[in-house]
């Protein structure tokens, strides 16, 4: 299936009510998985007065923001395509999926909804976000690469699971897929640079928490990785036209 | 999909037999889920006498909650719709998609179930129930308000997964995103106010144990947050009609 | 859906290649849930000696005993319907869901899978299983009515997710609603009686760790609980033919 | 359904597109894979020096593989049939379901993904990946008996699972009980033998770490479990054709 070209800034989409509404679910369900995301860590800091990482506490993040994103997703999968996350925007534009005028949408309503989440939660728990850093002993470059192959992965779940031509069956699994690789990626870059994988997830606390140490990593890194695995996906892996020899068989591709 | 007004009160509704059925539904799933929920918390009881909140017993807590939930909402979605919660009965209500006669069915039936699964609580525990309450720190405003916005995010995702026109697979996932949604928001509201989302989840615990510290918040929180979120997806999310340029594209919405 | 009834003892069914099969399939999936259920207690006796009861632990068994029957009734469900549990097999007799012959064929097949499974354990582990026990304070009536009400959770589950006529897309979702409120109610009542739900889980730990106290509980309890789940369900949830007014909206049940 | 016998090494297949993309794609989620897995031990590493088992690190440990190898297995699914795993492969070899030079095709990507998994380890997390050993007081013996059992129970999920004629509900969980099937096995074979139940997932850090101790363990396991699965799956437990007597039904095999 070659990725189509859309005409960029069509006048008429700026105002489409679809445009309108897909945002709208954007911006809505990034204010679901920033809560709970960013808001597990406030709960731990609720707790504890000692932030140090621990395996119980880690679980704890991982699901908070895995069991979020799936919800999130599973909301606005079928309103806006479920992106919830700039990087995965920006992986569907390099391939010609999206319009630009529809990217800039949905990153200013994951932007917006990522800090009217942190806004929401500053008000609620009283504290200030916490947001992403690298941890000590971690070097920028690091962090950098640990951010574009953890959102390498995020992303080509994303693109796998749920572009699939043969949409029937696994299609209904990818927001599950894409909310639990989120929480295994955090088990692992967790302790090191915490795992954002998502440049609105990173600039809603940083903004509101106005903490900017290394920001600019959480921008960066999702944005190589995801698209990165967007093009790999696209030009690569997906059939270029509906197969000659189908081989959707889960476990015994026959057509050989 | 505009949404169908109905008649309030109809004589012959009260005693359809599909009304009943339904009411059942929700009065058995509604124990499964209060058993689980409350139960996870005595549990924590037997096993130490220090309650206070750790990682490990937050977890243990919310997939308590979240998966019991799933499974109650999954049990009951095809027979009464799967509300299991007074919050979501009231948005739908509001919307106009069920009838105020079988709302109030389905909230006595909540309501009852929660009372009965305290009640067998009491009796195989041999505890009294704890309840839901503000921490120390948290204000009745602030509770009011994180209330208000964890069942937003509860309620959206319920409208958001299970009221999509074009059912066929995304319907699928929506027990299961309600469940792993209400476990997400447990890690983030937890350690401030408990996070119940759910006026039947509160009450039960609360007339069983008879503890009322803060007991509105539970009802007008919840019943705020499900009503936004209800109307908000109702009148602003969904087309209101079969959409004229579809976009039920996962990734790829290219109807502009 | 009037419940079909079987001439128990028929002649062919005992040599049928599908009964083989079936019963086959129930044999190895409770091999794989009960080396999991039971190993994960035995993985925690070698990690400590020390073996109480803590969130941690809890949620280590629960999620090896949830997510391993939820791979085994995944993985028997078109063969045999995915039992893995004689108290699922006592409650579709009841409704005569199956007959006498294929229910002694699946009891036995459960009971030698979780024997086998056990002295797999024994080898590899080199450990003395465990089995299930009343915790300390616990009398037996109360382990009697815990195991009645666990169990009722569970197979009112199987049953409300698995036999709807209209199967299309919850069937999907019944082996991971079964597997997850095992996982659930092992979080209420572990610290209990271990919470059980099922005779088979039970047997092959006692026998081949030769430990029987209070094992009759784990056979009453569970058999009463399935038992009353089914008939239940049978008789009052489910309508009694294809509904003239069909409820099988998510949220909107539309017919009144 | 009677196996297929494909002509081994036919000259057009090393050439195809499809097989091309396919191994790709068994290239790309093993690296999804193996880095979260291998990747959640090294993240103990960093929080703590002390690497002992307890619960929560178990549970984090599991999950980190189970969740991303669900997302792996969905990813690929629908390309190569989802492998991700020598042992899987080495199954549908020996019941032709796929060809020698496929599999070996799959084998090499399988292999490749590890080890750049664990080179991206090395390169992000700074450590040096640590693979699978016996714990002490764990013989070899015993230690080969467990990984052939556990690997027997996941290979026989993605059988029992994905194989299934009447693919159509069934198949869509096949990823997730896959995935979390893995989990529940290193709840308890973590202790005793790491529970590789995959020789790519031993190979890629015991190359990287140069720690070859025991290693041929995590290959024969495996692949004598995957195979005893495949077979007795294939042979046994599967009808021999679209059945006379369909038993489709998930409680209710209603045809004797």
């Amino acid at each position: 299936m070659p990725p189509r070209r859309y005409q960029f800034g069509r006048a008429d989409e700026a105002t489409h009510p679809d445009s309108m509404r897909a945002t709208l679910a954007e911006f809505l369900s990034t204010i679901i998985f920033v809560f709970a995301g960013e808001g597990s860590i406030l709960a731990l800091d609720k707790m504890y007065k000692d932030t140090s990482a621990t395996p119980a506490r880690l679980v704890m993040i991982a699901l908070a923001h895995g069991l979020s994103l799936f919800a999130a997703v599973a909301s606005s999968v079928n309103v806006s395509g479920g992106h919830v996350n700039p990087a995965v925007t920006f992986g569907a534009l390099l391939c010609g999926r999206i319009s630009l005028v529809r990217a800039l949408y949905y990153w200013i309503a994951q932007l917006l909804g990522s800090i009217v989440a942190c806004l929401l939660l500053r008000l609620t728990a009283g504290m200030r976000p916490g947001g992403f850093a690298l941890a000590s002993g971690v070097g920028e470059l690091r962090g950098l690469i640990l951010e574009i192959v953890l959102t390498y992965g995020l992303v080509y779940t994303v693109y796998a699971t749920g572009i699939d031509p043969k949409r029937g069956s696994v299609g209904t699994i990818a927001p599950l897929a894409i909310g639990l690789i989120v929480s295994a990626n955090i088990l692992v870059g967790g302790p090191f640079d915490g795992a954002a994988m998502n440049p609105a997830r990173a600039f809603g606390p940083a903004l509101v928490g106005w903490r900017w140490n290394h920001h600019w990593i959480y921008w960066v890194g999702p944005l190589i990785g995801g698209g990165l695995a967007a093009l790999i996906y696209e030009y690569m892996v997906i059939p270029a036209a509906e197969p000659a020899h189908p081989t959707h068989q889960p476990l015994a591709p026959e057509d050989y």
